[in-house]
């Protein structure tokens, strides 16, 4: 037996940034896979791994560089893994692919996340008697202007304060019609708008804070609603320790989680 | 033993509709959930489907009155179907509900799916040394302007010709530059674009066609691209026939399907 | 310009088959993809569709050629695919795959599905206490044994009347405990073959009427449960009407469809 | 206005933990949801978080004590849960759900994943003429009998050496035949067994050294094929360093992530 073509790499990395600019900030939001092929016939056949640069490392190659060398030129950053991926000894051949998501610009450092939103409606008749209206999956994220501090503390708690984070969600938002507007569309972009409008203008200290004034937005918006409902899935983006490297993190690149989930639900009312 | 509480109903229902105007068309695209509560312990301890709407037949109701009643106002379509679902013997409580997915117009017959879509780069180095990019997801409808006829037919050949039909499909594109564009993004954007306004500016025979046609336009747009590759699967959506509720089709409701999906690819060369 | 590689094809064909036996049947669960490349440059420069085999012609193929030639020798009906492909005229190149999803044998007309399967627990302590249990994706099909019929018809019902018809379903199923078993583990497991046994046991007239008995079932198994709350969508299986081709229908191929479905919930009470 | 219900939870915790035992491991595969009510109106109204037990901490609380707690009595990890997080200031409520996934046991420390396995059938003809074959989503996991180190270090190398670590991949294999066999159905299964056996049998020093083994067994198993195509993505299970909250990890308790994986490509050759 021997062996034939083979590669090594790493799939799914999922890495983000913060492009910093003056009062007004861009964001990357990319998945990489790295690609490798060398001399590591070894490795397969005797179970050699002196050649066989770890993908848990390409990995941390990404994060390392995405630092200083991720733009929105992706076909550079790309060329820029492939050559530190070629100073691996006994490797012939990188291959790095990139994927980025877009991302909306709604406000200076506010985005909104394409393409899932969904709107709903939800009727009953008969033995009970309702409309409802909601928004499913309406993606918002902002580069600063939320925070969480001040918890409670006990022997699992390794969370630090974070005075200014990126946050992100994704709204999940319904509600029942005490009285049925005449234009149930507008109405209901009415209170879209004023949900994402809330969320950009205003800092909040938590996931929770911010929702709770997100309903008060809309319910003022809306008189038609007696009360909302929210959901608001906490999309973590954990900032990347590349201190490991010897770099000083520059609070800029992130890796985006999708699981777990801070898991927020709350109901906002008139009274 | 006793029976609780029970409902019954059908859920994803798909229904697409063209809304047809005086040069412009609007577009739906809802999925439907059908909720029914009533007089059917029977059906449960007795096996006695006398009271058991089929819901088969409440999936052909959203069908049969979507030609008629759905518009914008979603939560009036849902009205009008609940109405309807308890005139059935026995209902006594019937809940619907609906999910729309946003497009975003783009011409006069012709919108852009959200949300799915990627920029891509691939990037090699080493034993090769190109650099590639792409778009995925690119998701494109128009209302009118293709057509598929003239086709060979044989014993399992039943689908009819159309001269005119909605034509939607998700766009997956992919190049390697021959020589590489200062500016990567602003060139994606160009390839784009080109892919967009070819697909909406000209009618088309097929798939096949609609495909090469916008190949050429992106090369053309592009000097550092050679040749580019086209996945073009069609996402289908059937119409539905409402003939068979006595009712005559208005060419305006469609049943979108997932499952099978028309499977076309094409590379277009500079020649 | 010119065109360079290129082909056509269907995708996500999903078909399948009960191979009666005597006595025993046995089951197939296909999806196909079939691709073609031939002389089809017209096609795509000048939009002549001659040479173009439609995609849904591809697929009706497969469904009809499957009732006789799809057995578990895959690679042979994929051959037999291959070699009608090729008698149209210009195709030069036939391949179509075929992925088969396993079954496990339960009864001699019975199946569990592979895979999704999930054991539940949820308990909640504090303001209220309970603990409670459940089953999700469990998927149960049996070739024979269900009936659908005496339905009420309206304008919108074209379902035919079935005395015996195939039946599958994804069975979530949930319960709390009225006194905390001992070992729940050992209890879960005799509510899941209590559920498994009685479906396959027992004739249904409809999804509900399954379902009660399955009920039923698992509160006589388990004295420590009051109610058992039953989510049973069903996984529709459509007779696919091979008679247009100018085949008889051997009562034995089928479309299954993921959307939309039927969606049964029901609760079971001990009194 | 006025705040209504609401709750605060993790979703989705994904803990993994073997159940080391004399000479035969048990092994389990849980997901995790908390949900918490209590005493936090002023965390939503005035972003005072004193009371907001962080999610974050619910997640590091399910790592921390499953090495002691979780067993096969899922209700009994659950209720050991809720009781901690009613220790928490103001919570009032705790809920906790858990999802565990089936593996079917194959040797003493050895399983397989459910359900996602497909047999794969690939044949062209005309221009080209092959018939192939494989294996989709065959989903395999060791305990022990997987090694990983003596690999090159970099400064982006942060993974420790592992001699005896646990090992999940989910295989896809493909290969064409070079003889056709008589009964493919049967060859099919005998090649699955030698991947299966293989895997469980011997100890490998990296992923690619087990895959190449595999490799070997498959084509020793099957002389009617040449090569094997091996696909073999690390479905990592990451040691969770649960020593943060002052408890020695007893190597039993781990996170399975989903992305980013370690991605092994190979072929095997006859020579």
């Amino acid at each position: 037996m021997a062996l034939g073509a083979n590669s090594w790499g790493k799939s799914e990395v999922r890495v983000s940034k913060i492009h910093h600019g003056a009062g007004t900030d861009d964001f990357s939001d990319v998945t990489v896979q790295v690609r490798l092929e060398g001399d590591v016939a070894a490795a397969h056949t005797d179970g050699d791994n002196r050649g066989v640069l770890p993908t848990d490392t390409m990995r941390n190659t990404v994060y390392g560089l995405a630092q200083e060398h991720l733009t929105k030129d992706l076909e550079g950053f790309a060329s820029r893994l492939c050559e530190r991926f070629l100073t691996a000894s006994g490797v012939t051949k990188a291959t790095v692919s990139l994927w980025e998501r877009s991302w909306a610009r709604e406000t200076a450092t506010g985005f909104v996340g394409g393409g899932s939103e969904r709107r709903v409606a939800t009727v009953t008749r008969g033995s009970e008697d309702s409309t409802g209206s909601g928004i499913e999956g309406l993606v918002l994220l902002k580069t600063t202007g939320s925070a969480f501090s001040g918890f409670p503390r006990d022997a699992f708690t390794v969370l630090a304060d974070a005075e200014d984070r990126l946050l992100a969600t994704s709204v999940t938002a319904g509600w029942v019609y005490s009285s049925l507007p005449s234009d149930t569309a507008a109405t209901w972009s009415k209170v879209r708008r004023a949900l994402i409008d809330d969320f950009f203008a205003r800092s909040s200290a938590s996931v929770q804070h911010q929702g709770y004034m997100m309903g008060e937005a809309a319910l003022a918006a809306v008189p038609e609603i007696e009360e909302i409902t929210l959901h608001l899935p906490n999309q973590h983006h954990l900032p990347f320790d590349v201190s490991r490297f010897g770099v000083e993190w520059a609070g800029n690149v992130f890796h985006p989680v999708s699981q777990p989930y801070g898991d927020i639900r709350l109901v906002v009312t008139r009274d």
